[in-house]
Parts: C-alpha cells; sequence; structure tokens
C-alpha cells in the first residue's frame, strides 16, 4: 500500500478485517506499506500491521513478495504508480479520481490492459449493502424506467475560513475540489444504478478564495495559526444538470459548505414504477416506494438492508444491528479479491475510472464554455 | 371570486375562516363567486358560502358591492380579468404563475399601478409559520452569509401515462407545466428567503409526449377511457441551476414524476453560521442548524413552529398542535386584509409575479439556447 | 356551549368550518354560548361567531332554540350541565372526562339513555384520518392478533415551578392530572383499535409539590407572579401496565414532564401480521408494517393518509396537502352531525365514556392497592 | 473464549480489531477457543484467527497461557465456568445475564472478589459512543433532575409459531426470555444513565404456548420441519414499571413480538433541564433537547456522536462516517484491557451483573405477588 493517512487506515483496515467475514480463495496479506516520512511510516506500520515498510514507492514495485499495490496517496502521484504497477504486473487497487487529467487516466488504463492486471478504483459507496441491494432491484424492473436521479454529497469541514489549504485545496495536488473528491462518487453511485452520462452542464464555486498555509495535512481535519495566506484555486462547491442516455434528467450537488451536513451523501432516483431514497449517513436504510402497491397504503418503506437478502449483509450480523462506513470498504475489497482469484478486473475499475473522469472532465468544460457539453465528446481518441 | 375549482375552495375557505382566527380591520365577505357554468357555480356559491354567483367574469367588474376581485382561474385568463378589475378600482389577489408571458405579467402590474389598487399573488407557502420563522432567522443574520439553497418541489400526480392532458398540461392555458406550477412556488421562496436570481441555466423534459383527451379536469385528479390522443406541450419536469445576486449558488428541480412524493416541496439552504430545512408536508416543522452551537452537541434541531414566537401560529393552537396546508391560505389572506386597510400591496405582490416569471422566462429561454441566461436581461424596457 | 377557552374555540371552529367541507343532513347553528363573566363571553360569542350569549347555562336547557348543548367547562361541571341537558331532551357533546368520578359518569349515562338524546363524548384523536385507516386496517385483519400496545401522550407544559396551580391541577375541579386530562385519550385510543381493557396497574407522580396560586388561566399556558404557594393535588405524570381482554399488552404513559415534547401524542401496535406507528405531531402519517410483505423489501411504510382511500381525507385536499389539529374536531363533529340526524349516538358516546372513565378509576385504584386491579369489578353494579 | 456462536463472532471479531484502533497497554491475544464440537470448534478457531481450540472448557482453566477467559455460551453454564475461572486467577468477561439464579450470580461475585481477578459484564449498548457521551451529559447536569426513562428493546425474530424451540426459548438453559435476553440491557442502560431502581412492577406473556423442536440454533435465526413441539416456558414479551432512588420513574418493554423492530433498543429520559433519545437501529445519532435554548429556537438537535468530542469516536473515522453493533464490543474490550493492565474491574462488572439480577429477580416475583416489588428486598444476606 502506498500512503497511509486516512484512506490508508480505511483500506488496510478493511484487509485486515475481511477474511473474518469472508471466505475468499484469495486473502490479503499486508506485506508492506509505503511512506516518504520514515518516522511516520514506521508507526503505521506497526499500527496497522503491515509486515514491512518501505519510503519509496518504487521498491514495492521492485519487490516479488508484492502482487497487488493499493494506491491511497494524493491523486496527483496515481498515473506514475499505477503504470509503473501495472508494467511490474502489480494488480492494482487505486484511490478516486483516477489522475488529475483524463489523458493520465488513459494511460493508467492502457497499461492495466496491456499488462493485464486486474484493476480496481476505489468507490467504496456503491458496496453498502442498501446500495447494492438498490441495484438488484432496478435491474429487475422494479423501479420501471428511470426519470430522476437526484444526488447531493454534502460536507462542512472547511467552512471556517482558517481552516488550511491542505493538498485536498490544491488544484495541482488534487485536480479539482468538491467536484472529484466527493461529486466523483455520486458520479458512480449514478453510472451504477441509473446508467451512462449523455451531456452535463455545471456551475462550480469557491467561496474562501485564501486561505492559511497548512501546518499539518492529516485526514478530513486540520489547524492552522499560519497568517501566510494561499489562493485556493480549487472550487468549494459543484452543481451540474445531466441528461443520462436512456432519458433520465439528472441533478447533482456536491459541496464542502453544508453546514450540519458531516458526510451527507444521498440521493433519490424516481421510475416509471418506484422510487428509492438513500442517505450515507443511515447508510444501512434503503427507503423504497412501489407505484403498484396497493392504493390507500402506499408510501416509503424503510427497510434496514442488514438481512440475509441484502447483498453483503449476511456475513456480518442478525437483522437490525447496523454496519457503518468501513464495511463498505471490506465489502468492495472482499470483490477485489475474487477479481484477482478469477484474474478479471470486478466493477468499479479503471474503466469506470475513465468514464468517470470524462464526466468530471465535461462538467468542468461546461463551466469554461457556459453551456451544455456531450461526455462522449470527452473521450479521447484512442479509447473511442 | 373568479373560478372556484381547487384554489377557489382553498381561497374561499381562507377568506371564511380568517376571522375566527385574527382579527383584521378589514373583514372579507363572500359576496360573489363566478362561473361559466350555471349549475356548477350554484352549487359553488352555496357550498363555499357566497351571497351569489355570476356566469361572466366581468359582471364582478361592474358590480358596486365588490371591493377585491380574487382570481382563481387558469394562467391564460389572469391577465384580461385582472387588468380590467384594476381598471374599475378593485382590489386584486391573483393565482400563480401571474401570467403566461412576461408581456403579459407586465401590462397587469402597470394597470394596478395606474390605478393605485391593492395587489398580491398568491404564493402561499411562505406564509407557514415555519418558513416565516425561517426568514426572521435569516433576517437577523442568524444563518450568515448565505451559501447554498436546494429546492425541489416533487410531486407525482400524473405519473401514470393514462392521465388526461388536463389544462394544467395545455402550454396555451397554463404557459407551462412543472416549471411554472411548482418551481414557481420553490422560486418565490428562494426570492423570499435567499435574494434576487442573477443568471439561470436550465433544463426541461417530458416524459410522456402525449395523453388521452380529459373528461373532467377537477383538482390534481382526473380520469379519461378516451381513446383520442392529445400532444402534452409542457414540462413534466424542470431543473435549473441558479446564481444568486449575493453570490449563494442555487440547484433546483420540479417535477410531476418523483413517485411517491405527493407535494414534497422541500429545500435546504446552507449558510456561514447555520442552516435550515424544511418540507411542506412536515411544515409545521423547522429542521435548523447553528455551527456556533457548542461543540459536541452540534446538530439540527426539529423545530415545531406552534409557539407564540413563531409567526401567525400564536393565533391557532397551542405548542405541538399542528397546523395544514390551508393555513397558510388563512395567513396570506390576513396579510392581503391588512393591505386593503392600509392602501398598501404587501409581498408577495405583482412585483413579486413580474420578478418571478422573469426567472421562469430566463429558465425557458436557458433551454432553448442551452446556456447560461442572465435574469436582469429578461426585464422589459418598460421596467427597468 | 357550555364554556369557550381552549376547547371552547375549538369545538365552536370545528362547528363553523364543517359545512364548508362535509355535507350533513343537519347542519351546525352557532346560537349560543355560555359563560359566567359576561364581558368575557360576550367578546367570545363575537369572535367565534355565536348568535347570542348567556351568562348562566341553565339559560341554555330553557331555550327551545337550542337542540344540542356542548359542555366544554372543567370536568367538575360536566355532571351536572348534562343531566340537566339530557332531562330537557337536549343531545350533548361532552369534554372528556366524562366526570370526577364513575358514579357521576353513570348519572350522566342513565339520563341520556333514559332521554333518548344522542350523546357522544370529544375524544377527537381518533377522528384523524390515519387513526380511521389504522381501524380499517385492523378491522380487516391486516395486523392479524393483536400482541402489544404502546402508548404514550407526552407534554412539557407544566415542567416550569413557577407555573401556577391552574384549574387542570386541582383534583377537586378536574379529577386527575395527566391520567385523566391525557391518558384518557390514549385509553380511547385503546379501546378503539386493540379492545377492551382487563387488569391494569399503575404508578402516578407528582413531581413539583406546590405552585403558585394562578392570575389567570387560559388554554395551556399561564403565568403567576404570586408568592402564595398551593398544593398540588393531581399527578404529573401517570405510567400503567394493561392486559387486554383479547391477550394483547398495554403499556402506556402520560406526562406532561417530558421536556421538548409539546404534545407528543403516539404509539405502536404490533399484531401477528403487522405493525402501526402514530404521532400526533405528525399526525397525517401512518407507519405501517406488513409481515408479510416479500422477504427483503418489509420496513415501515410511511403513508401520508391524505387521499381519497383514507377516512375524512377526501373532503380536504388533494394528497400530500396535510391538515392539522383542528380537522380532527371537524371530523368528529361531522359523526355527530349523522348521529343526530339519524338519532343515534356515534361512538365515541357516553357509554365509551363511562368505559374510559372505569378504567381511569382502576388505575388509580391499582395506584392504592399497589396491585392489579380488574376494570370489570370496577363497574358499577347497575350497569353490568 | 468458551463458545463460538453468535456472541463468539461478535467478541473474537472486537479483540482481533482493537488493535487497530486503540493503543493500550495489554493488547489481546486469540489464544484458544473452546467447543463441545471438535469439528465445529476447530473451523470457528481457524474464521476467528484463535491459536488454538479445546473442546473442553476446564483446558482452558487449566492452560497457563491463558490469562482471560471470555464466557459467552448459553446462561445456565455461566457459573460453573466462571467460579472455575476465577479460582484459576484468570480474569473474566461473561456474556449477560450474569447466571440464571441471583444465587448463582452471587457465588460468581464472590469467586472474582476472593481471587482479586479482572472481571466484567458484556453490557456492550452502553458502549456506543452516543451513550457515553449521553452520560457525560446528564453527569455534567445538562438534564437536571432526572423525571422520567422510557425504555423499549423490541425484535420480531420469533414471531413466526414455526420458530422453533432454541435454547434461548428454554428456562433451564436461558432463565427467561425477553427479560432476560434483552430487557437486562435496557436495565444496564438505566442503571448506567439514570441510577439504581428502588421497586419494579411486571407483567410477562408468552404468546406462543408451544414449538417446534430446533434442529439447529445458530444465532438469532433458525428452522425447524419438526412436527413434534415443545412448550416455551419463557416470557416472549415483558413490562415492567420502575421506581428509581433518585425519583424518576421508569416504563420498561422488552418483547419479541414487535414485528417489523428487528433489533429495536431504544429509549427517552426526560429530565427537569433536558432530554435525549437513542435508538441503536440509528445508534451513531443521540437526540438532544435543552430547555433552557432559546424560546422559539427548542427543538431535539439530532448530534450525529462521531466527532473528537464524543467518547471512543475519534479513534474511528472523521465526523458523519459512522460506526456499527461491532464497535460497542470494540469500545467496551478497550475498557477491559485497561481493567486488565490497571488490575482493577471497569463497569459493567460482576457488581454490575447483580444489580441487574437483582431487578430481574424482582420483576419475575412482581408478575407472581402481582404486586411492587423493592429491589434491594432481593439482595442476598451476604451482600447487604
Amino acid at each position: 500500500m502506498v500512503g497511509y493517512k486516512f484512506m490508508g487506515k480505511a483500506h488496510s483496515h478493511a484487509y485486515r478485517d475481511l477474511p473474518f467475514y469472508f471466505d475468499c480463495d484469495v486473502e490479503p496479506v499486508l506485506q508492506a506499506v509505503v511512506g516518504r516520512d520514515e518516522e511516520g511510516v514506521r508507526a503505521a506500520a506497526e499500527k496497522m500491521g503491515f509486515a514491512t515498510y518501505e519510503t519509496d514507492w518504487k521498491r514495492l514495485i521492485e519487490r516479488d513478495d508484492i502482487d497487488l499495490i493499493d494506491i491511497v496517496t494524493p491523486n496527483n502521484t496515481h498515473a506514475e504508480i499505477a503504470i509503473a504497477a501495472a508494467e511490474a504486473g502489480k494488480h492494482i487497487l487505486c484511490e478516486k479520481p483516477l489522475a488529475l487529467t483524463l489523458e493520465d487516466a488513459q494511460r493508467m488504463y492502457n497499461a492495466v490492459k496491456k499488462n493485464n492486471v486486474v484493476h480496481m478504483i476505489c468507490h467504496n459507496y456503491r458496496f453498502a449493502p442498501a446500495i447494492q441491494f438498490a441495484k438488484k432491484l432496478i435491474q429487475e424492473g422494479r423501479l420501471g424506467k428511470i426519470y430522476h436521479m437526484r444526488a447531493q454529497y454534502l460536507q462542512d469541514w472547511i467552512m471556517d475560513p482558517k481552516f488550511p489549504s491542505v493538498w485536498r485545496l490544491k488544484k495541482e495536488v488534487t485536480g479539482s475540489g468538491a467536484l472529484g473528491d466527493i461529486a466523483a462518487h455520486s458520479i458512480d453511485m449514478a453510472r451504477f444504478l441509473v446508467g451512462e452520462f449523455e451531456e452535463v452542464t455545471g456551475m462550480m464555486e469557491t467561496f474562501i478564495k485564501e486561505r492559511p498555509v497548512a501546518d499539518s495535512s492529516g485526514g478530513l481535519s486540520a489547524k492552522s495559526d499560519s497568517t501566510i495566506m494561499e489562493e485556493v484555486d480549487v472550487d468549494d462547491a459543484s452543481a451540474f444538470l445531466v441528461r443520462f442516455e436512456n432519458g433520465a434528467m439528472g441533478v447533482f450537488e456536491a459541496t464542502r459548505f453544508a453546514g450540519g451536513n458531516r458526510n451527507g451523501n444521498r440521493f433519490e432516483i424516481n421510475g416509471s414504477k418506484g422510487s428509492i431514497r438513500w442517505d450515507m449517513e443511515s447508510m444501512n436504510n434503503l427507503e423504497v416506494y412501489f407505484a403498484d402497491d396497493e392504493s390507500g397504503i402506499q408510501g416509503f418503506r424503510n427497510i434496514t438492508c442488514t438481512e440475509e437478502q441484502h447483498p453483503f449483509a449476511g456475513a456480518y450480523w442478525p437483522a437490525g444491528h447496523i454496519i457503518g462506513y468501513e464495511h463498505t470498504f471490506i465489502n468492495l475489497m472482499t470483490e477485489l479479491m475474487k477479481g484477482v482469484s478469477e484474474r478479471n478486473s470486478p466493477s468499479p475499475n479503471f474503466e469506470d475510472g475513465i468514464r468517470n473522469q470524462e464526466i468530471l472532465a465535461a462538467i468542468e468544460k461546461s463551466v469554461e464554455t457556459r453551456g451544455w457539453v456531450n461526455v462522449k465528446q470527452m473521450r479521447l481518441v484512442e479509447n473511442v
């Protein structure tokens, strides 16, 4: 694993915990973790249970005892690491978004295809049992033809103007702000549940234009007493309208300025036969409405997706005993292990990553051109 | 009152009930109701408690015992009636939207200004005590600088493809579909709570392109066994992005195709110091978040706005004893009576109606031009 | 109508509003209101729309133009007025509880039976459309055999120790505190939905033992600057366990000391085939669970009971447009008008009042004896 | 660890996962698991990560490499194992309830005291961060004097009459049904948050009197095709009223017959200054009401207890990223490790277990005597 902060913690925990709940043909072994700060990475290795550590990710590429490389570093480093890993025949799990640019993403995809390694991108939210169950309902036609998806990803962790300019607020490191960090998750959810995007038009805002230089940058909390200010060059908030290929309408919003919403990742989908609602902060619940329920007793059902019938849920606890954020990673890693075992790349993989990145690029372009952008037109020639 | 169907019922009830709860200098008297179908209007007059009825609205204009004309007819008739009423010196309450076109709306506004009559437009939802209280919190700066408004008005009454093409689905009668009928309410809410719109870009969809001819057309329910089909030329759903003059972002959606949402008129507003959430289906409640609440005990408060401190609520029942949809009209009519008494036109009045219509027009234009439209550019020269 | 404070307002409004929504063979006419304070009652008569007023309730008994007497006075006066009214052949609506003692209640019942007048007791909450619909589901067997009812009626209006000793806190006027005032409503709900009570055991508490003398005593709010203290001799809170005749278990609690619960009248019922939940503060909603829903999509449905299929709801507004507290009275008065027209006494009537009072008496006895009390044993010999 | 079914899974997972999140001076090592069925226990050992397994729990007592014995077997075996463990100087974690009888519980307590071993009982729910935070609020006086606790523990897993008579339904193995299994948790919560019980009166019901013999008995799900029926001699549901020593009133109910409630462990506490509400199915949230909040903006706050300020929560994920059922065990085990390290027995320990058992015994006695039972009178002489 390359990196060991917030996502490093989530990933390494998932690998550790996975064999307890699931039986996989291939089991993850925490062989090595990489970080540039030797003191930090040594402590992390010990804490998280890695057998060894390295201070240069290139060492991982060289090591024969490494089959899978998990990339949880800032976004601007994904491409180089992933391509090197692929060329060394290592399987890859990469944090989202795939890269800073569509071009880089494409190069990464080319590399994994050419070298025939297993690849996934870590859109973990679709692995909540409620979401997997929603997918099943939609596939079975229980919602009918989809008319609408409205999705919001609302956070509030940088509302304080004194919150420093951490790496997630720097374009050269992160690519974009709320858009690439959290809207990307909603886009993945939409592609998973509704289908491909045809065209988009969007807007982006940066409410706080400059912030104090960061002292430290762990996870989603940080402090700075610095009086030196830096420009913020990524979006605090993004919103966009979508026309899906199947004719559905999409309304999306992602922001880090929605006070009171700590991690409000939510959506509603309406189809001709039914509707669903979901909110990550109550991630075990799926609200479902069926238009063909008997007249008079129609209403959204609040289903606690903790039963045998709900994908992945049966591996955990009895009905009504809820699971949390970390289990979305465990479920995803289970699919990854299956992929490694069967030598295929379960969705979401790098192809999904490129599709996602095309949409992000189209939204950014629509902001520039102040008009609708067809997503397919973003596609690089080599990939058409 | 001209018209006596769904809105006629809501308005006449409000006039009847108003004096029971509020003491106004001027009290409404249900003098006459107008409808073209004599049998229908006679029954309505009796049922609703009007002293007399007429089959031609022009008779109301002529009658000396009529001080106020309330227009609850389909949208294409508003302009002619309102202008005639204004010229006859009658005060006017007009259902929203003001007119089919901005030009007509402007003529209506000119007429009421020239003739110095009291005028209001019936955006009733802002008269829920929770909304009036939200306004007060915002005015006092309790939410700080506003960053976001996201508003949805979700209904599902025409999802059945066999639902007939009633007047609300015909452009020549109604102007637009979900946009003018329900998004117009969200726009009024936004103007009331956040401020003026600077620019918009939107999308509109008609999911069911043709429907059976209507047999009858009362309220929001109808049936048709007809095999003759008519084209639907208004939007089933609309969505738009907004940049407010004060820099806030807006994300709006209105649809009649959101299964399970009977009258889901909802929004959330986020400011630098706090946030609010509201849903018409739980209209007595306002959820409020304050960023300066003590750390650890921050969270949305669920306030039941039924107390003395909540505008209009004190006139009704003790705390926790809820009121409903009809009370939004009673509250609005109370303002109207005060306006008549004091010879001014409380907001929302025809000027608000024009502002609203400008926004609707800008959205429709943005759909055509597939780009952002500055709302002020829609303004007719005479009104600049 | 005798009395004109909180309940007087609720009742007179209902009579006024009823003909607007419902067509009854008999229509209420607000002929006269009675109060001892002439100034007060004159103002009330004008405000509420009564044609005349009286300062002595006995005048109502004598007047030939009075067909129905509605008793909304403090509980200690119900018996005398009701018996006189019955003997004069007047129909009667009486506020709950029927009387201070079971003996008085029995005398009232004897009087209405002997004089063959129509009688009802004002347990309004069972007239929420959601409750009437719940009754229908239960009657149709949709919940199966009932196992459980848990009901809470939680208020907080007297938590301030400085809140004065108004009449609702004096045993000689009111009979009991939370028990007779609000638990009585839960008991009525239980009898309506689950069935008759077999035995009970309970507890009662008075948290604030003395309070300042009251200056005024309108509705549920009052203030006193008095330094003279009076003992509180009624319960602030009561709780009791119930065994129903059909074998179901009941757990009930009523309190005026549940901070944050303004009018939290709620319950859940569980049967072998399904469950329901209801809360007066969201009175339009009924949550319903069906055990025979397909596995995996089982969950409580949130039904907004505002549709044609929901009793009484069709008379009001389209689906999703909610009604409030006052409509429970309108619905009840509609039943009363039907009763007057057909010369029968719709439930809840004085017989229900006696059943309710027997249960209240049994609970009070169980508190004294510190053991279970069979409800039937409370029944007066003449009524067995 | 002795036993390896549902609780065995929860406990062993917690030991494994604990070091990842928390730094303890003493770290758990999964040394050995015990089960009578060799095949089953071998598979369990491998799956859960135990180094060895035994088929006789007495072997654990003898082994020198065992410092702590965790007892997750059926209730009738707790006493013998715990006493033997204590006498061998092993620290002990025991599943609740401590024993079948108060006498056995007392002997267990005597043994751990005499041998000076660390002991805890596994009431895990009080280790939800929201509950620990509630405790802090109460200790700080933020709720004032406590007036009320109402607690429900509602499940529905045995409603099907064909669900077999598993060990949890047999008195000789389990002691009692819903009472000891789930009401015991609510009692622990009450003792933790409100204080000691003074007196109780209760009722118990067995709705399904006989059930098919069990084929298997894992966790909370089971099936049987047997036509041989067995009597059910434990309660399906229990309810009881409580007078706390501090004067508060308690209303408790536990049932396995509340359809739609999979694991509905909930309560509300009302004090003179504030109220709290909690529901295990949304275990990260605590609803808090403060009576001294500014008038007009009073309402229950929905606090997602996932922040640094919330006990234990800081060890997991950023704010808004929820945790689940299993984390209540991890948190408890963290306290246990601290206890082992410091040689004391953190609450809840065997003393809490005895207190809890006294209350259960008092409730059972009150059912027999049909009256109130003073809890202290249950106390065995040796422990007074």
